[in-house]
């Protein structure tokens, strides 16, 4: 009898070197994808490391291979510098391995910057997108919404805003499935005078675009889920997204205080702590395995430094979706189609 | 025998027409204010409006009288131009008791624009402040953090954050009795090199400051009391307030989902709501009565629209604290000083 037939979603790079745990954690979650997730993966780094780390597991018959990169850049340097002097670190040699479509697409963890940096380097801007953004989900009661750009430019101008908003549409369309996503631009009231000058021509830009746009909104309606896509520059969405973790984390710190002494609240606690525990996990954004680097030309999600395997197996499920439904082309198509609008003079 | 000696702290006015539940709400914590925490408050307002509220209690005794203002400003007014036309608004009174040392401090509830103006208008800067800013208190695991400017200048310059260091400084320092408060930076990362060209500046200012500076914080940083005085612009510190806010809602909305149909954890979820409403309660602004409009030449507290009495008599509260350790003279001195140093050349 002929095994069974396995249908590989997809090929899915993954650099081991980088993060807290590498390589350890980088290959139990690959072997996790490999095996439930059926996707194809690629181990990408010291080659011996990698190997002696895959004989602690029966791995016989999955898809996983490993691609040797000699080099691997540190925390402590400088991304654009340290990659132009290492050729063979392996979050390059990854990002070669998507250039040259070997892979669907490519899973970092730890320093983004670093990531970035090679992921402009070895992949390049889709025509037309002068600043790829980091597309973060953040959870709600309801599911979660894109924050777009969740801390790669740190100073925006208005028209850069306007292609967060297209892009975060895009992914939210196809990933998510929502017929027409709502966008939001963060801001500090709903009127469309407030804020600097750059959010009144922020504004007018994506109330004029083709995008549901349905105005600014406040930081009180960030984690509600009142739009599917949240656009703000790098600097707001940075401050955002680690406030939301800091503040998580200290309510629950506040609780734990909270019951200590009171014997029937903390019963109460005990009884309510898986409960807690799953909110906890959905507040983390490093359960969703990663953020996705749109903009580049190809698939690129970059992990929380400190992922686990669970992590690491969710970023290359991300990784996976994101090239499963082509949002790097259905991105170069859109934006290639409005330049073609512009330069016709559609108005 | 004669009665007992009462010896009342201070005397605050209060805008007893700004506000959803003006002047109900405004009459019950004024009254609260004035029996339990020995305040004599002022209510300005219409006073057949605010006298037919009060014959409702006995205020008998109580340190508690009415100054009449005819006119209201609503909240779809533009606050500059109807200060201008409206120079019997209870807000605009109220403001001219301070300026007048007829009282030692005010409480404007509402439109914080119209409490800002009318405080600008009526009050006036401290000499050497160009722009007086909101202190915000933030709750954390040990009580609070200071966060300046919490909403008031959208667009700032690098010394306006260097005073909004000096004055959250002196009131935590006054108001909580904290020897040397640390102060924080706001910034997408804690090297001095982070952030545009403004953030490098800023920390710069306040890193050759007298102040206890301990650098740029991240987003993470702000909730968990990190420093005593978070510092930041307008912009950035309207969106924190507020998504603070709406995330704690949306953490325990999501609780109440999580529980809802799981007995067990639903029991625990009951014997530990009082908890949980304690913390609600803390992480609720509205709680701590209100934030203060530091820079102005009086002290001015302003609350939440919807303040019901309790919140009403924090913020009274609030006012009378910052009255009795004379946070504005404390700021008037400090500045002066500096500008003397500036004018010797103390460098």
């Amino acid at each position: 009898m002929s095994p069974p037939l396995r249908v590989l979603k997809m090929r899915i790079a993954i650099d081991a070197m980088g993060g807290d745990y590498a390589p350890v954690e980088q290959v139990r979650g690959a072997i996790d994808a490999a095996k439930f997730d059926n996707i194809e993966v690629i181990l990408v780094g010291k080659k011996d490391e990698i190997n002696r780390e895959l004989a602690n597991y029966n791995v016989k018959g999955l898809p996983i291979s490993v691609v040797n990169a000699p080099d691997v850049i540190t925390m402590d340097e400088h991304p654009a510098f340290a990659l132009r002097k290492k050729r063979g670190a392996s979050i390059a040699v990854a990002m070669r391995l998507v250039k040259e479509r070997a892979v669907d697409g490519v899973v970092a963890l730890g320093n983004t910057g670093a990531a970035m940096t090679a992921a402009l380097i070895g992949l390049g801007r889709i025509p037309g997108i002068e600043r790829p953004a980091i597309g973060c989900p953040l959870p709600n009661n309801n599911g979660f919404s894109l924050l777009v750009d969740a801390g790669a430019n740190a100073n925006c101008k208005p028209h850069h805003l306007l292609y967060f908003g297209i892009m975060g549409t895009i992914y939210m369309q196809m990933t998510v499935g929502i017929h027409n996503p709502s966008v939001g631009l963060v801001n500090i009231g709903e009127e469309p005078s407030k804020g600097s000058e750059f959010y009144v021509a922020s504004y007018k830009m994506l109330k004029e675009s083709n995008l549901n746009f349905i105005g600014n909104i406040e930081g009180r309606d960030v984690p509600t889920g009142k739009v599917d896509v949240i656009v703000c520059d790098g600097f707001v969405g940075n401050i955002i997204l680690k406030f939301a973790e800091g503040m998580g984390a200290t309510i629950f710190d506040m609780l734990k205080k909270e019951i200590k002494d009171k014997p029937i609240a903390k019963l109460g606690g005990a009884l309510v702590k898986p409960s807690l525990k799953s909110i906890k996990t959905r507040l983390d954004p490093s359960e969703y395995g990663g953020v996705s680097l749109l903009g580049v030309d190809g698939v690129c999600v970059i992990g929380h430094g400190n992922s686990k395997a669970k992590a690491v197996r969710n970023a290359i499920r991300v990784a996976c979706q994101s090239a499963e439904k082509d949002i790097v082309g259905m991105i170069k198509d859109y934006i290639s189609k409005m330049n073609v609008g512009d330069g016709k003079g559609d108005k």
